[in-house]
């Protein structure tokens, strides 16, 4: 049978990068982070940034060095992560009931907010939580992934009215993710569903007022909050990707090259000068398999940007990630610059969903330092 | 700035399942093993398992157990972990030469063997290596992601000579991995697809063998292991996915349903009827983004099976998970089924891709009993 694992897995990362490595350009990183903080004071709404992306204690700090102090995640076990260093919390995706154990763990010690979409959701926790939650109602803005209709005004009503009864829970508003604004291509069709999220939850807004003075109203995708710029009646926003963005923020229009925040490193192990590819360490498993589709209806997992003393720069024309294996990726690169390289090199390579790239990592590099997560 | 974290990450899962989980079913995967040693002892060829699907020192004893002394990994990393058991490892993965220093560290106490598909690479590793290291050249038969294309007779020729001259290399045989099989449609084409990487293997062992009348050939994709009856010529197989199966397999017809080994449970967090969808705790971070076509070309990333006493059994017709974002699933049902269902409930789905979903999990649940990984 073998004796017990010897082996345990640390997280150091040499300084020198020999395998599969997600770089942190700090600069970029922290210049989203200030636009955004910015962008929300300047139009006087309150900003609860959505943790999910970047998932770490380090990179919360530098929101925190901007006075923000209350944030969103997406599920119950990052908010015990976070609970260390932040007592404000929304966890932004339908309660899950079979997890109460940890939300009465978690609201003994910080201000927990959770998202209800059901009755039955609401009646549980009405029956089952013993500190104080505050409660958002989730409505579908038309996503068509969670939330209720705006027009289902029967059960928001059964929903408040269970809430009313209740010692433990208290209603904080409306909130919506209005996803669908990342299958748009241009800005315009961004600003005609923040225009629509604008005026259904400013509608139940006006509609519940009177009974629940304190109710706020929140939005929270990307690509509305970075193109938009009539937040009015909106009182809190919370995007995420923001923090990195990547190469699907910027196909629709959400934001630029140069303000990608982070960049796969991967080494070369193979060469084929015959069909124009090379061979990289970094697959699935390091990248997700999170793909788009380019203008010529090409289906890439990655575009590679050259290589500067600090960071990088621009795409380099004709070199992406054509496919991902577990481990392996394939790089098309143009004839005249295949002889450029040579195995051993680093490609540096934008993710098309830094979320999803970030979470498969674990820790980002940024220089010599390395910025640990959850 | 805030204290420093105090939250520290532990694998415990609790008895009851309340988050996203991913069960094993035992039997089933021991089933799976002992079928395909059993396959390999009656062609008489060498086995040596692929362990890049389960990832785990103690699924890597059911092995053991059924004899079994050599294995296959898809990195140094992974060979690191499972050097702490397995002393006779081949790094299925064409060589990445900056990870030099844990070659020399893992081939002091293990038998190593690397694959090499350049003279670039092998002349590094003649310059660089310390120890005893046994070298396969990959071979392309077509999948045409790595290797030689096996026309190459004169770079093989020259990667032959740089090991002849090194003291610590020695070449070993010719190596191949058939992937193009996951795209097969039927048996026929896998086997079609298997027949030519025998003829290719075999032309290249009747050139070489003469010269090196120790070396090997050897085969690795789950499909062609599992479907073909002949491997006449061959020496060693090396699949790894059959220790689980999954959707993909299934659907190109190297295993029956009742052959996958493993399901994830995913509790539901709502349920929208109007729509006759279902939401699960359950996304990408969890399954991964892997999807396949099922028959009507809708694109699917799970099936949902119903639930026994113990495990699970046959897929639920028209209950299939229909799209992922980072941590929600949407589930397609029937109509006549949705009031069947309520929040809380827990799902069991069967994977696109088990190699990747495992990889996303960290670890799998049996009954009580919590099985960790790599």
């Amino acid at each position: 049978m073998g004796s017990a694992p010897i082996y345990s897995k640390t997280t150091r990362i040499p300084t020198m990068i020999t395998k599969p490595t997600l770089l942190i350009d700090k600069q970029k990183c922290k210049r989203n982070i200030a636009m955004m903080v910015s962008k929300a004071a300047t139009n006087h709404v309150s900003f609860r940034p959505h943790f999910k992306t970047h998932q770490s204690l380090e990179i919360g700090r530098w929101f925190k060095e901007l006075g923000v102090d209350r944030i969103t995640v997406s599920s119950l076990e990052m908010g015990q992560y976070f609970s260390s260093e932040w007592n404000d919390i929304t966890v932004a995706f339908p309660v899950n009931i079979l997890e109460i154990e940890t939300i009465n763990q978690l609201s003994k010690t910080i201000t927990l907010h959770l998202l209800v979409e059901s009755v039955d959701a609401i009646k549980y926790l009405a029956q089952n939580t013993i500190n104080k939650i505050g409660i958002f109602i989730k409505i579908d803005v038309g996503y068509g992934r969670t939330g209720l209709p705006p027009a289902s005004t029967q059960q928001i009503d059964e929903i408040l009215s269970i809430i009313s009864a209740s010692t433990t829970l208290s209603f904080k508003g409306f909130l919506t993710h209005a996803g669908h604004t990342y299958a748009c291509k241009t800005k315009e069709d961004i600003l005609t569903i923040h225009n629509t999220s604008k005026a259904i939850l400013t509608g139940l807004k006006a509609k519940y007022i009177d009974r629940y003075p304190g109710l706020i109203i929140s939005i929270g995708d990307t690509p509305s909050c970075s193109v938009a710029d009539d937040f009015s009646g909106i009182d809190e926003i919370r995007p995420g990707n923001f923090v990195f963005y990547d190469l699907t923020q910027h196909q629709i229009g959400s934001c630029t090259i140069d303000q990608i925040a982070v960049a796969m490193a991967c080494p070369i192990v193979s060469i084929h000068t015959g069909r124009n590819e090379m061979v990289i360490y970094g697959g699935g498993v390091h990248f997700s398999k999170e793909r788009m589709e380019i203008d010529n209806q090409v289906t890439i997992y990655g575009i590679v940007v050259e290589q500067l003393e600090e960071g990088w720069g621009e795409p380099i024309p004709g070199m992406v990630l054509k496919s991902l294996s577990q481990e392996h990726g394939i790089i098309i690169v143009p004839e005249l610059l295949i002889s450029n390289y040579k195995i051993g090199d680093l490609l540096y390579i934008l993710p098309v969903h830094s979320c999803m790239t970030a979470n498969e990592m674990k820790s980002y590099k940024s220089n010599d330092e390395v910025i640990s997560r959850f």
